[in-house]
């Protein structure tokens, strides 16, 4: 039988009603007692790692979560992860980055109603989690609604539905049925067309992470003196969350921001285009306003998620050389 | 037979190929002639308002819409606007709240491919939107891909795809079926449970509004700095993209940001908050980290989605009393 540890970092599946509304409180032991039916798919330790309101989770907790899954990587066979569902597709994607060349599944899960309400999804999030981490396939998944997706293309789409999470532009990885995995042609087809890198075969933690990130959201009337007070702010990295296939409002527009991203550009923050349609990704080569983006130096996300674009950005900060003529305090921020 | 002005602004759908990339270049009367069965739905004249790329329109030009419908309201029976995809949301939201007591239909409409582009849908979406503006109910409604959404519950979610707009907590309005529009009866159902608010029946343009409105996605790691220097570069008003149901980090977390909540409602700023998931609202009753966000200043935007708040609160903002102790530049930006 294979042997899975269970991290337990708290969120809604460990929530218990208090008189400040609903906090975490069942830790990972609470979890597993109330859903006996996993000890028949693979012996369970647990690990109470945490026990927060992922609202409250931070890039400080990734490290955690990713030290945590290296001190014990060789005496399991595989991981599950419990968390919040607010910032899950953070943490999936920040592990799936985070853990190179990762050889066993880590499956992240959580519900929508805690594990004690009635009609909780909880228990069948966490079946669906062991087998994964049982019987999956290497890698960070995300374990919800009978469904597995792949860690970096997950989203959170619905603040009650149970089926609460898609993956965006990447088919979903498999379903659970009777039991069992079944893994989708379509997501083969697309792992086909998009190897993934390795960098050879031992698990490397990536933890230098430049936290300076922001989110920012195009709206008509959005003012240069924003974006450029976020710079004067230490900010080094914006994931511009643009409009449809990835335009800026230019010297055409009485708002034209070009000047805010010359100002940023000038100032060496990285610009990354996003699009606040969350679907198809952008596509900033095709109209004017996306091209005179990228001439001003924007650099496209493509078909990733701004969730994706946040940690490959404060990984990408973090894990640059120090140049000469970058701010003494470029690192200070840096999650240890 | 009915009176209908198409008002053009620009965007794909008027779009032809220019070695810059995709520009606006057919008028009103170029894109009335590409379809001539318009010509059995109703009498068109057309209008030619601006020929923007909508990622440039800015809410002045919202403004330029509604004098002009307001200018040629007696003369006809509807109001078909024509207008690029990406800021299609925001004009919708905007027209939505700032044409009070409207009886006549005002339909928005664009395309995900020009109409000179073989395969476009944007002879369709005109067709659709004719037919509502001839035959439909009055208010505005965005006309795509066959259906129509209430102006103010519309949100892009595809940059590719023709299905690109969905209505947001609310049912879709109608579809067209065989060249007739078949009403929804789950939206008459969401009508009587919502009915709207009316202050007359002679139409009144709000036009009153503060622009300086930003959007602040939450993300982990996200600094007090990032909120409080846009407070200082003038932001009268945010709305905040929580996660989930509507929680902030709270002293719980190392990522703490009550005291830019703090610092920004001491300083008379608005703060709505919203999710970042897109559907089934906010719920900030519910969670800890959402109730405490409430107990700091912050309200709650229910199920609006963060275009329709980003207009609410433009027109909050410039429609609010001077009081005594409001900055002497409160209004320095209003749309005139």
């Amino acid at each position: 039988m294979k042997k899975i540890l269970l991290i337990a970092t708290g969120g809604t599946i460990a929530s218990v009603q208090t008189a400040d509304g609903l906090m975490p409180g069942l830790d990972g032991k609470g979890l597993i007692e109330h859903v006996p039916e996993l000890r028949n798919i693979c012996h369970i330790d647990t690990m109470e790692l945490m026990k927060l309101d992922s609202t409250n989770i931070q890039p400080e907790h990734w490290v955690q979560m990713a030290r945590a899954l290296e001190a014990n990587y060789d005496k399991y066979d595989g991981f599950v992860i419990s968390h919040g569902t607010d910032t899950m597709a953070f943490t999936s994607s920040a592990l799936y980055y985070m853990l190179e060349n990762l050889a066993k599944p880590v499956i992240i899960t959580g519900s929508q109603l805690s594990l004690t309400e009635e009609g909780s999804d909880a228990p069948a999030n966490l079946i669906t989690a062991f087998t994964a981490a049982a019987k999956g396939r290497p890698g960070v998944y995300l374990a919800f609604y009978g469904r597995l997706i792949q860690g970096n293309t997950v989203k959170k789409l619905h603040t009650e539905q149970f089926y609460a999470f898609k993956s965006i532009n990447v088919p979903e990885v498999a379903v659970l049925n009777h039991g069992e995995l079944e893994f989708n042609p379509e997501y083969d087809q697309y792992l086909a067309q998009n190897p993934r890198h390795s960098s050879g075969s031992r698990l490397i933690i990536r933890d230098k992470l430049d936290t300076r990130v922001a989110v920012v959201d195009l709206i008509p009337g959005y003012k240069n003196e924003y974006i450029t007070a976020l710079v004067d702010a230490g900010c080094r990295g914006i994931v511009l969350n643009l409009y449809g296939a990835g335009g800026i409002p230019g010297t055409e527009s009485p708002g034209n921001l070009l000047p805010a991203i010359d100002y940023a550009i000038a100032k060496g923050v990285k610009l990354l285009g996003a699009t606040q349609c969350i679907n198809d990704g952008v596509n900033m080569d095709r109209y004017e306003v996306g091209i005179t983006a990228l001439k001003h130096g924007v650099v496209s996300g493509g078909m990733l998620t701004s969730e994706a674009m946040v940690v490959k950005l404060m990984l990408e900060l973090g894990e640059q050389p120090l140049s000469s003529n970058a701010p003494a305090d470029r690192r200070t921020n840096h999650c240890k």
